[in-house]
């Protein structure tokens, strides 16, 4: 058994963010970690059904089962022995509190995930990524500021991330994807059933353009307490989390929380005072000192500074200029080192057809090798 | 000469908030800072034009032409040399900033206020007050939330202080007197020629129910000017000031400041970020740590704390129980020491006739001696 089937195994065995379990993998490594669960060296920790699970299945045939099933859907695995793992999820073994709780104990980091959606390397999606959160029963008001908001944050390169849920969640998806961008949909339930069903039509459309991501494997449902579980994975993978409306007990709020334990940047946007949907970000801002956001600009202006105290995301070789295809390379290259170029005039430099140009610079662009202002194309800071 | 004359023909010499002049009245007292002054002692800072009216007029001639002009315009004289001044625009000393442009320099106490309205002694009128500023160009949702904001700061016994103008101002007044509330105007021209002339209404309103004062003697004009320098007024006779709707460029804006200037509670609400008219409260939040309020309840939350900080105000003898007509104490009396009581049932306690409680009831709240929650009267804590 390899370390990526043990991480799979040990997935499936409990609700994740279990600390016990997340100790003894860091302690042990993922394949001896199981061995000794499945020695009988079981912690009060370890729930029964753990247990129930390690006596009646085998749990390597139990990863093998799911992986294979998730490769029918056109998911893939990722786990934190491949490259494209997110090393900013480690952070997340810092806000565990050993003696609160268990929603506030067991924050540990996933021990896979599964991806739906474009081949961009996870880590890289996540290198300069916002995640933009608020209600379910968003107001008018509330949908139009989180396009806006996520629309500017994607057309100048950065990744959005939010849940599958309506309201923000939805719009900030559909903002996100109308300026071409990458946007990224954290589930609380399988790839494969992204939850509500009746949002189907945006998860095809993200499946398609952005990624659609799990700790829960396929086929998993979105029982309710998955939701605030799955909610330390949004504040942990962004720079910067911003919540836009949420009611006083919305679930957003929560997510911001563990943003700012994580030292992330944590922001809310204001709203009429007469509007049920903004008390919580009016809570948030009066109450907890977080930060006021009126757009784009001033969420870019937290996570950029906030970025630079930030551990050095870990790099794949797909990182690299040479793993590029040879004609996105040629097009890279046509890109001026100064100012910006129309898309035919990186055509005509590379000497490729202006529809294989387009295709390369999107690439490039989801990529950050490249920037899009307004259609000209320059060469991003890096 | 006596200090009250010598303090009004100081003030009709310059604008007020001189300096130099405010510092000489410090050292001297009034009527030896006027002789020095008509002696020839005229130090650079003192303007041309005030040279030009020293020579040319008798400054005690100029002082009861407006005294007597005021009298019979129905209006009264306060100066620091009364009782009922109100003590804390003493604090505006301490924000002069001595090589600043004149506008942040020229920020001295006023040498008298000209007072038009009910006949309750400013400094009780001011032991707890709240400004509420803003736009003129105001939006419904500014105007609603102010109106509620005042009405519940007037409902709960406190004096509600803005500006003339349109917009946020004139709903804070409207508010305050739609809870029979105290509320005043501080304008920047005579307190017989109100501005803007339209709102006359309102001004008449207040004068009757209220109080309109002014530095400027009668007769004054509202040079543009002029609101800029009696905004340091509004700041400093309040305990905070609230701005609810303001523009990046407001007046409001340099309101708020001199609050904060002047260590009184400073605070903002927010708004749609869509609207031009909450860009400035946004500003303030977001850039200056300038702190959110929703409603009266926040903005008392913060005032109550401050509150405690301040300096102990200035009790005339009319603060005192004994000060009370026979009446007013016999109802003052029948207000029960615990909980509260309608009216009705305190008219029957005092042996007086419903009318009778009613009005002395009114007296002794606006005194502070009892509240008014939702028609039940109780003692106020003292």
């Amino acid at each position: 058994m390899d370390d990526r089937l043990a991480y799979v195994a040990l997935g499936c065995l409990m609700e994740p963010g279990n600390r016990a379990l997340g100790e003894r993998v860091t302690a042990l490594g993922p394949v001896d970690a199981l061995h000794s669960l499945l020695a009988g060296d079981v912690s009060a920790e370890v729930s029964g059904a753990a247990v129930a699970r390690l006596r009646e299945h085998d749990p390597s045939n139990v990863a093998k089962v799911a992986i294979a099933h998730a490769r029918r859907l056109g998911a893939r695995l990722v786990t934190p022995a491949d490259d494209e793992w997110p090393g900013q999820l480690g952070d997340l073994v810092r806000i565990s509190q050993p003696n609160a709780p268990r929603i506030d104990r067991d924050t540990f980091p996933p021990l896979c995930l599964w991806v739906r959606g474009t081949s961009v390397p996870l880590n890289e999606a996540m290198q300069r990524a916002v995640s933009v959160v608020g209600a379910r029963a968003s107001t008018p008001y509330g949908e139009h500021v989180t396009s806006d908001l996520a629309y500017g944050l994607a057309d100048r390169g950065w990744t959005v991330v939010s849940g599958g849920a309506y309201g923000i969640d939805t719009a900030a998806h559909r903002g996100a994807m109308a300026a071409d961008g990458l946007t990224v949909a954290v589930l609380a339930c399988g790839v494969d059933r992204p939850y509500p069903a009746s949002n189907t039509g945006l998860f095809e459309r993200i499946a398609d353009q952005g990624l659609l991501i799990s700790e829960w494997p396929p086929g998993t449902a979105p029982h309710k307490h998955r939701f605030l579980i799955r909610n330390r994975v949004i504040a942990a993978l962004a720079r910067g989390t911003v919540v836009v409306e949420a009611s006083a007990r919305s679930g957003a709020l929560q997510t911001l929380r563990r943003a700012r334990a994580l030292d992330r940047s944590a922001t809310a946007v204001p709203g009429p005072v007469t509007s049920a949907m903004s008390v919580g970000c009016h809570m948030l801002l009066r109450e907890e000192g977080v930060r006021l956001v009126t757009g784009w600009a001033d969420v870019l202006e937290e996570v950029g500074s906030i970025g630079a105290d930030l551990a050095p995301l870990p790099r794949g070789p797909e990182n690299d200029w040479d793993s590029l295809d040879p004609t996105s390379a040629q097009v890279l290259d046509a890109v001026p080192h100064r100012g910006g170029a129309s898309a035919e005039h990186v055509a005509a430099v590379a000497g490729v057809s202006i529809r294989e140009a387009l295709r390369s610079l999107g690439l490039l662009r989801l990529r950050g090798f490249v920037v899009d202002r307004d259609g000209s194309y320059c060469l991003a800071r890096r």
